[in-house]
């Protein structure tokens, strides 16, 4: 049971992290801190939290966990104004999609206090955001990776992995460069490629009637280009060495498939599409079987 | 009415033709053409089709419409074996997904009757294949783009138009160029690019680490690398020039943005994403409207 935690950003992701602790019981007040007064209020009125404040010293006395759930663009700025409140006895973690520059940004502002901070990435999300979008069972069996420091010790981490076990979650551990490395290849580089596929249509001549003809394996494959330019934008960057390290590998790929395509060499290419087929095949009998309710699934 | 039609490829696409008609009424006989026995009798036990032959001959007797429905292929060798038997009075459409190499196999396949071959392409599929998958309402609100050639008569493309749109789909007129060229961009060229991420994620050594943190966003990115590899090979070699270009501009595309990334020009990393943004909630508001009912849409 916690007395107290203090919530950065009362939207889908800290939102439900609140909600989920308050259901299941294991929160006594949930304070939230926010940038609009509107924002706060909404939280309060749908029971995410119990007060809001923008007195960052206020909402961290006494507070025994800090998820800072804000855009990964301000975690530097909330870290650099919690430092100087920050007590002993107090956890903080984040929910940044990138790590490795999270890292870096508590450790300048953190400075000795880097040990407090558990760094960590719920892979869960949504179309919908803001505190309406919130929801008490987001994270069930969705995968919370934890990134922890050298600094961190075992009874700080384990606070964070409880608080998100207890949100229904499963505890996940990479180091930082291992993290972002693997979320480059998986996620932020099909974001990239599905914004560029668009945006290169978008801008021929005969968009108009490239658009009319696209059907749903392009409304598939474009999905992700739907999301925010803004958040992916901070994502790209945050994660620039990675990203730019599995954008190089896809487009030798992409060279090696011309090659191919314009030798017309059309078993080497079945070879290409048939490795590819049956690897997602066995990746998604994998997350089929990883979706089956498992209760006593932990790290 | 038409008093008999003739199926080559009674699966999916050609048997869900069948079925369409005849739930409409709108033909008396359906003979299928089909490479084994026991496809062409469970057709028939389906009520795709009132016979099976493996006579061409026997098959194109008196038939008004001939639907070529097999692998492509396999079309230039079917077309071939038709023209022999091919009398006037006979109309004959395809349902290949590339139209410049079906029009090249047509001209040198049927010579002085390609007059009667009316190219097509219903925009309509299925993970599922074969005539257990076929569906009487498959092309309900689908589109099906006709490649009409310069040798063909008014009279003969509104043969093959009205079948289809006795079938629920609205008739759209490309040039077989034109249909080439569109198809590359928002079909064949998202197919290659799935196909060539998942690979190149399955081989790299650490790949089991990578599947085992991708998530939705990647299942729909990945979507169609789920597809056939001997389709698709077909497909990229049938439409090799067209697909050439295209890739050839999305690779420019993808330097464009490494280049971006790498100067960390965040501005105009996220115009490019705004833009692709833009287009995609664009181009979902068009597709939405499009797939209302509309009883009375023709060409």
């Amino acid at each position: 049971m916690l007395k107290k935690i203090a919530i950065f950003g009362v939207g889908l992701i800290g939102g439900s992290f609140a909600l989920a602790l308050k259901r299941a019981g294991a929160v006594g007040q949930v304070v939230g801190v926010g940038r609009t007064a509107a924002t706060l209020e909404r939280a309060r009125e749908l029971g995410i939290i119990d007060a809001g404040s923008t007195s960052v010293a206020a909402a961290l006395e006494g507070a025994e966990l800090v998820l800072i759930a804000a855009p990964v663009a301000q975690t530097g700025a909330i870290l650099a104004a919690i430092a100087p409140h920050l007590r002993p006895g107090t956890v903080v973690t984040d929910a940044g999609s990138t790590k490795c520059d999270v890292v870096a940004a508590a450790r300048q502002a953190l400075g000795a206090k880097l040990n407090q901070f558990v760094p960590g990435h719920p892979i869960a999300g949504a179309e919908l955001s803001g505190p309406d979008a919130a929801l008490a069972d987001l994270y069930v069996g969705k995968k919370v990776v934890l990134t922890a420091l050298p600094e961190n010790t075992a009874d700080d981490v384990e606070r964070v992995a409880a608080a998100w076990r207890t949100c229904g979650a499963l505890i996940h551990r990479l180091t930082p460069e291992q993290h972002d490395s693997v979320f480059a290849a998986v996620s932020h580089l099909p974001h990239l490629l599905a914004f560029g596929l668009v945006d290169d249509i978008a801008r021929k001549a005969h968009a108009d009637l490239l658009f009319q003809y696209a059907a749903s394996g392009f409304r598939d494959f474009t999905r992700i280009a739907g999301s925010s330019p803004e958040m992916w934008r901070d994502i790209s960057l945050a994660n620039q060495a990675a990203l730019l390290s599995e954008l190089d590998d896809y487009m030798v790929q992409l060279q090696r498939m011309r090659a191919l395509l314009a030798a017309g060499d059309g078993a080497a290419l079945e070879a290409v599409y048939a490795n590819a087929q049956r690897a997602r095949h066995a990746w998604i009998k994998t997350i089929e079987a990883g979706e089956r309710p498992a209760p006593c699934s932990g790290d």
